[in-house]
């Protein structure tokens, strides 16, 4: 189920961190998203385009859902579900106890209807996500109309909607204003992930579940679950059940059923790492460490340089005679055994059919070596994707100054502006950037301390990741508003998605409280 | 429905603050809670008595709660709503997927027979909250048994079982260790309060939904909700439509409608502070200023006394004609107008039923004057309790040198150790401590933060005031494993409960967020 891997090296604190990971995307089963951002228009992320008017609707008190002339069938309930969730965050923030019947009916929306045009509904990455909606439908003007090529798309016209409505505080319902809405949408990116990393701190399953909703509301579309690192194994594997006797402690862990209901609410890029912070890996089965008292390659402090890694890594390997024999017997030296066992991995992932996802540094020191089905994963910096899609390689891009968000220092308005195709001017070449992904490393993070750690500044990136290049704003500044409204959207919907106030010496970026009383808006 | 009134001081950072505060006691409605702390037992807070063995059951997939010759008809469903809880919390941390039905049936838990005696479900404040918890019971080997007086009581019973609950990793099913169980348990004091500030900052519905909730596992049953203050006035007044003007923004507002929900969920004292603190009332009724430049009570910097304060107060009061000619016709001074402001609020709320809390100043101040009937609530130090009982007054503790959650240096431990009792020696002035409230003013607590700096700290101080005197730990440090415990049960049900750890240059004790990787048990 899990699998296929590659190389990492990244910054903890002061530390410089090597390892291999065992990568695979995991397609399950997206939530929705929103929009736009037009003149007036607070949809986060800005949709493709968006017309709108003066007029307003209320959303009737029993306002269903219809699929009349669409050919999916929802056998599993994914679209179901969804307008569901569309109700409940509707209708959660006051409660809706106005009475439409004695409103002007023909200014009240009796439903929704859904057309989607493909019956299939199995979550592969690439997939077509553009929908359009258009509120009320031209045809029936007290229905909303929203329709796209797959039920995934469909959900992301939810999330749009639910943006357009609000609370009326006189009439006591749920309006529309500024109709009509005739709004086409689709992502600039395919993959818009989210690392989080149970490793360095269990999270327990509803707050993984909270996570994912709220990147549902912002269209997010990947949650890339760093589940195990040097400090805990927390995920069961059935064949080698001692495996998780790594984790933390007994409760600390995750079982299969778990995962999957994890993995029932989004793409899954689901990473066990190896043979790099493998520590807690020898926990239940000692003989996966070269030896005992040369468990796995540790923590490089200051500096960072591949070989000085590499060498460290290599150490346990040329310091155990079992391995330091084979190594002879295969005429390879440290690098090359890296090497080595990279390439095997990557033959493993591919002959069980995924995707692989590597670190950069297997590009780095032998990227013509890789499959050329290889997606790249840069993190240690800008420049890298440039040199990847070169290489007609795809990339991910994660670099750690702008788009980590363990680092708490960086601001939202960086984020927002990491723009993934920076000199990248080929129309062929900047396809092969499929994405990227703001990473939540979890040294500092628990479930204290996560959704405001994360939001708003994975927002902010949300919005880059989503929203064509000529309509995001050139300065950051620009979209402030918006977002503040967004943040505070979140926070309606339960989220504790923190001020995008500036650094002070009291509080950071990455994680501020307020810093003093104020409305929602302003903070 | 809220009333009535008295005055207010405190510290903001370095501010201090005066205002005439608006008071009642409104009962609807709490949730449950749980139970001990014996040898090797992890329930938060402890009960009254508690004694265990050996043996290990398991929950039933259909585990059901009956109510065999229970005099209360739950019509209101009250009881059905907590067990729906129960069931939510117990099964929430991981996926339930074993099958209880291969189990020794003579170790599957069929259900919860709960007894109640009382056929009354009105929640008055100072109601019995009793219960007694078996399990199994003695009479019916495959059924758990509760019993209390009231509904109320049951429902504390059942926060008692849910902790008693845990996932077992083999089995795949909830599983109860360490049984027979047989828990008597009440509360030390009736009177258990967290105050939350929405005018400070804006609390959304489902945050605060969320605190009710994480308050009943911590067996706290009044909800003080310092509703509206100088920053702003977020609730609906039918009667004066125009006083929720003076909210942050149209969406920053809780409806009738909304106030209402809250207070299903649990005892809510409803706070309108008046006439200090009043700025924000005038947005929408300039007249309710004494004129235009002179809105309101202003906070005083760096000192505190009374009589500054007082003057402050009154100072707009003799600058504004048409209050100072009426001070000369009644020949009264500032101060004896304070007073006149504050009896007439008292006889106002109890001609209406309401139960009356001041803060301590109006005792200071003139004592003697005030009905017997006034409970004041202490805040400005130790030592105050003492003296309200000697005068025969009831008097709820809340010093805010140990109590006030936003003084983010004070920890966990002085907030545990905070006795209300301390030299009150006899017996028939003790009873007149009807208990303790800590308090969340919301300067800098919105809905990013304000879970975690109202957990763990909270529930330390629920235990001192639920938990024998006998049975509290002398030493806080005693009990750090079993709180760390509880901090964790709290993730696992979402609420985003910080980490004990201690102060550091780059933490603070209120609002600490994880130092480095580690078990969520030893942080």
């Amino acid at each position: 189920m899990w699998v296929l891997g590659v190389t990492e090296r990244r910054v903890m604190g002061a530390f410089w961190v090597l390892n291999l990971v065992l990568f695979l995307v995991q397609v399950v089963g997206i939530k929705g998203a929103h929009g736009i951002g037009e003149h007036g228009v607070r949809i986060w992320p800005m949709p493709l385009s968006v017309s709108h008017s003066h007029k307003s609707l209320y959303v009737g008190k029993d306002f269903k859902i219809m699929s009349q002339g669409s050919k999916y069938k929802d056998a599993s309930g994914i679209l179901k579900d969804g307008f569901s969730r569309f109700l409940a965050v509707v209708k959660g923030a006051h409660v809706v106890d106005g009475d439409t019947s004695k409103l002007d009916q023909s200014r009240v929306l009796q439903g929704l209807n859904v057309f989607i045009s493909s019956t299939k509904d199995e979550l592969q990455y690439g997939i077509d996500e553009s929908y359009k909606l258009l509120v009320p439908s031209p045809d029936k003007p007290t229905y909303a109309h929203l329709e796209a090529q797959t039920v995934y798309g469909a959900l992301h016209g939810l999330q749009t909607l639910s943006q357009l409505c609000q609370f009326n505080f006189s009439s006591r319902v749920i309006e529309i204003l500024m109709t009509p809405w005739i709004i086409n949408d689709q992502p600039r990116f395919s993959f818009r992930g989210l690392l989080i990393d149970t490793s360095r701190h269990y999270q327990p399953l509803p707050i993984i579940k909270n996570v994912i909703d709220s990147m549902a509301y912002a269209k997010l579309n990947v949650l890339h679950w760093h589940i195990v690192d040097t400090q805990s194994f927390p995920l069961e594997i059935p064949s080698y059940p001692k495996l998780w006797d790594g984790a933390y402690s007994t409760s600390e862990r995750y079982t299969m059923a778990d995962a999957a209901e994890i993995k029932r609410g989004i793409n899954v890029l689901a990473e066990l790492d190896v043979p790099g912070h493998a520590l807690s890996w020898g926990k239940g089965y000692p003989s996966l460490w070269p030896s005992k008292d040369c468990q796995e390659p540790l923590d490089v402090s200051n500096e960072f340089t591949f070989k000085v890694i590499d060498g460290i890594l290599s150490g346990c390997w040329t310091l155990t005679p079992h391995v330091s024999k084979w190594l002879k017997e295969h005429s390879m030296n440290e690098s090359q055994a890296y090497q080595y066992f990279v390439l095997q991995a990557q033959k493993i992932a591919l002959l069980h059919g995924y995707e692989i996802v590597n670190w950069e540094e297997t590009f780095n020191n032998f990227g013509n070596k890789l499959s050329p089905k290889t997606v790249v994963h840069n993190w240690l910096g800008g420049g890298v994707a440039q040199r990847v899609v070169a290489a007609g390689l795809r990339c991910i891009v994660s670099n750690q100054d702008k788009w980590y968000l363990d680092h708490l220092d960086t601001t939202w308005e960086q984020f927002y502006m990491n723009e993934p195709l920076t000199n990248i001017t080929k129309s062929e070449q900047q396809k092969l950037v499929i994405g990227g992904e703001v990473c939540m490393w979890g040294e500092t993070v628990d479930a204290s301390d996560i959704q405001q750690t994360i939001w708003p500044r994975a927002a902010a990136a949300a919005e880059r990741l989503w929203t064509p290049y000529d309509k995001l704003a050139k300065e950051a500044k620009q979209v402030t508003g918006r977002l503040a409204h967004f943040r505070c959207l979140l926070n309606q919907r339960g989220i504790a998605a923190a001020p995008l106030a500036a650094d002070t010496p009291l509080t950071q970026p990455g994680r501020s409280a307020p810093l003093e009383p104020g409305s929602c808006y302003l903070q």
